[in-house]
């Protein structure tokens, strides 16, 4: 792992790292724009914006290490990024026309005076060469100093994000990454790490060169496998077999989120949506909405949070309020039964639950959550048990009402989307 | 900054931080949780579950330092914590009974058998005393060794979040953190942090001895001031001078948040409330729902995303749409006034705007949102103009509308939550 040399090397420059009020995002960002090539990272410093703390970070460097540094490249004094790695490698600063350029287009476009940092934003570590940023005004800078290829970007997360395209471009030029290896993913909805892990076990023997890794995101598991040079062909197969043995549980193999991926399918098949939310209190909603091009199928829905609102607002009758009670199977069917007509929408999900802290009972115990779905063939529910506190309750809730509106555009709607069984919190 | 001693370090271990999948948020929440220390970190080293590299994050500690380790103490071959700093240090590593006692008493209280891997989260490397886990398994681990006070860590944040208190309790006792210092916070929405930077001005010049930081969160800017020894007094009159300058800029001077605060406020002056949203999807709705308790106040809400559901959930008339749009101060209006009589609600807020990346026009571009408020004495509404991408310019929408739930909720609502001209966005 800490081999002798040839390793990736993240230092991330910034005080508002080390005071607690930003965690280091930036980081996991170039992490994952190289993960294609099969680089891992061996070691991250995180330092302050101080000359003797950015120079023993790079001290910790090694000859052949590719080293990425984040922060510190604006125009202020304490941004010292450029000036302590050039002291670092014993070169000069000079002054880059080209960024100088660059940057009075970019005021002027924009109708605003040159800053008076300009003269040091077009300071480059003699050995280094600018990449235009795309969204913003400090430049990426590549190049060879010491031994070490180096990569300096801007700590503004948007910033950083549009250079690591060009920077990467230019770094695979330069033959200081590895080839690219192929990936697949497969995305999957509520299914817990662990189990995921286990059913890939006979696909994992079939192709052990294959690399296997599992994130977690908000909607659930991906599993990610890739092949290093000459393995390309067992993707296919490997991927076949995680199909066979997944099924339903996969919603994305393109990449989408779950979000984007039910509006996708949505739109494509015509079909209108609407969401009927107690516990969820809106965040169905605001994840679908979260998507560009969510108006082509999402017509709304409403926040029905109080009893009253069930009543009034989608009809659930009173006399299933006090029997069955809000967080029930005859709730959620009349929630989104209701929904479904007055949003005028093809499909309807709703969810009730009882997200915790309070209001558990030995019958209902917190983080029970029932989910409808209203199609035009009838209403379906399903009662799912969370394990979690109230934050992490209500979002297993979005992923389970989103999953259901994904199963049900699938499966044209005409039958219960739980129907295969293989959801997994289900009580 | 790094002195020759008495640093405080952080070393985050896992291979999961070095791929890309998770950010290391625990040396943020350790680093706030010393916050009252004013104790800055110096450096955050993040490695991978191996022997070298995490004996080589060690080397880079010095006699004196207080040194975090989180991750890497769990039950399987991977979790190298406490072995690698037993060899690092040369001591040999203990079975603690104690330990051992309490999560035998755990497995008994969950009614599942000891797990096997229990022998090796009963070791303790000789020189640490273990911290019960009010919240997990691995207990915390602090003491002394060669020289440093080490503090080991699991890497589940609810286990580290869940030890911090007693641990930093461990580390007070034994007198390796210096005095906790007085704080005060003021938390503002919908401000610049520049601006806010700027109008601390005169309260910095006149207490020049106290420590002046600014955060940002999901809802501003959070100004907060520490005192050391003897400069306690000085925090009052200072916060009075911020009081002054920022008037109704600042939401809460106890730490809560901007949700929590408006739930609070309604509920403890009786007041019901109700959200009518478009661009925003349902977020303003599950903002306030992330709130236990919000139950008290929050009624519910519509999500009228197309243009049928502002008429038929809301009775918008489609005059206005036709007329004005639905992104258009009649438009929130009567979304306001629809949403507050159909929910029943003494007050009701309501969001359309053009989150982009699609929509806009010259005359209404991207960032283009009007906030409607409805309450007992009328209507009211302002136009924002936010400079940011979808995922931002609907988090700021979130903001101003919860913000302006906050000004009628303070002032009784009986004007316009605006009035004051002091909200940033306006347009």
């Amino acid at each position: 792992m800490t081999g002798p040399a040839g390793e990736l090397k993240i230092i991330a420059v910034g005080d508002e790292l080390l005071e607690g009020r930003t965690a280091d995002t930036n980081s996991g960002r170039i992490q994952r724009a190289l993960g294609g090539h099969a680089l891992r990272c061996a070691l991250i410093q995180v330092v302050p914006d101080d000359e003797e703390a950015i120079g023993a970070a790079l001290d910790r460097t090694v000859p052949g290490d590719l080293v990425f540094m984040s922060g510190g490249l604006g125009s202020t004094p304490d941004d010292l990024t450029r000036d302590v790695l050039a002291r670092w490698a014993d070169v000069p600063l000079d002054q880059d026309p080209g960024v100088r350029a660059q940057l009075e287009e970019r005021w002027r476009q924009r109708g605003v005076a040159t800053s008076p940092g300009i003269e040091r934003q077009c300071e480059v570590p003699r050995g280094l060469a600018a990449v235009p940023n795309p969204v913003g005004s400090a430049p990426g800078l590549v190049g060879r100093l010491s031994g070490r290829m180096f990569v300096l970007l801007p700590g503004v997360p948007p910033e950083l994000v549009g250079l690591l395209p060009a920077v990467i471009a230019r770094l695979e030029q330069e033959g200081a990454l590895p080839a690219p290896r192929a990936t697949l993913v497969r995305r999957t909805a509520q299914y817990p790490e662990l189990k995921l892990v286990q059913r890939c076990a006979a696909a994992r023997e079939a192709y052990p060169r294959l690399g296997w890794s599992w994130w977690l995101s908000d909607w659930g598991v991906d599993v990610r496998v890739s092949a290093g040079a000459g393995d390309e062909g067992q993707l296919e197969a490997a991927g076949s077999m995680l199909d066979a043995e997944f099924g339903r549980l996969v919603y994305a193999r393109d990449g989408a989120d779950l979000p984007t991926t039910v509006v996708t399918l949505a739109t494509a098949r015509g079909r209108s949506l609407a969401v009927a939310e107690s516990c969820t209190g809106g965040l169905v909603g605001g994840a679908l909405t979260g998507v560009a091009g969510a108006s082509a199928c999402f017509r709304g829905g409403i926040i029905a949070y109080a009893d009253q609102a069930k009543r009034d607002q989608l009809g659930v009758p009173a006399a299933v309020l006090q029997a069955d009670g809000a967080v029930s199977e005859a709730s959620v069917r009349a929630m989104a039964a209701g929904c479904r007509e007055r949003l005028g929408a093809d499909l309807a999900v709703s969810v009730s639950g009882i997200s915790g802290p309070g209001g558990g009972s030995e019958a209902k115990p917190v983080g029970t959550t029932w989910i409808g779905l209203a199609s035009p063939s009838g209403t379906f529910a399903q009662c799912l048990r969370f394990p979690g506190d109230r934050a992490r309750n209500r979002l297993l809730a979005v992923a389970a009402a989103l999953d259901a509106l994904r199963r049900a555009l699938e499966d044209g709607a005409a039958d219960s989307p739980w129907r295969h069984g293989d959801t997994w919190w289900r009580s």
